[in-house]
């Protein structure tokens, strides 16, 4: 077991992006089957369309943003809900004016992130 | 894919709590490998001391809360993770003045809950 605040977990930027960083709060050292991380991003910030080989389960907790989700395009704001499938190209903008502050949930084990190029 | 407000999503009373309702913001039928449930205590509600058969990774999204976690006693506020190993007996007091909300992910497939008598 363990409790912690999540505003003591470091951040690491997130290579792929541009003003965003991610936080481990429960990695698979702890959680036997699925790993949680929250993901802030700056106004103006974001990461370009992509793909990974897990799924994930996002709660967003504050700002605004612009998501691609395959060849939709949706905003999301607090309290918002998103499952996006393995392999479903996404991307991400956040549209301030505050950070974009979210929890993705994914499964423990290999991921592999791939950019998708010139679109 | 999916999208949704969670505010939008169905709340079911949680039987073996008190003034707790339960939210699945994205069940089995979504997620291949884990769900995630929001969870709404009232001031003065809870859950009484229990064990799950599968582990929990909580994020508490806004109130306050005393827990039990095994002999521990925790108090919780807004940005708080903890981590419940399966098997691990604890509790939940919702302290108020606002509702106590959190998210709680669990791993998909059966789980039971035993309500720990007697202490």
């Amino acid at each position: 077991m363990s409790h912690k605040s999540a505003n003591e977990v470091p951040a690491e930027p997130v290579r792929a992006g541009s003003g965003t960083v991610r936080q481990v709060l429960i990695g698979p050292d702890e959680g036997p089957n699925f790993s949680m991380r929250r993901f802030t991003m700056e106004p103006g910030g974001g990461m370009p369309k992509h793909t990974n080989t897990v799924e994930h389960e996002q709660y967003v907790l504050g700002g605004a943003a612009r998501i691609g989700l395959g060849d939709e395009v949706i905003e999301v704001t607090q309290g918002d809900v998103i499952f996006i499938p393995a392999g479903l190209p996404h991307w991400y903008e956040s549209l301030g004016p505050e950070d974009f502050e979210f929890l993705c949930v994914v499964p423990n084990g290999p991921d592999e992130i791939r950019i998708v190029e010139g679109e």
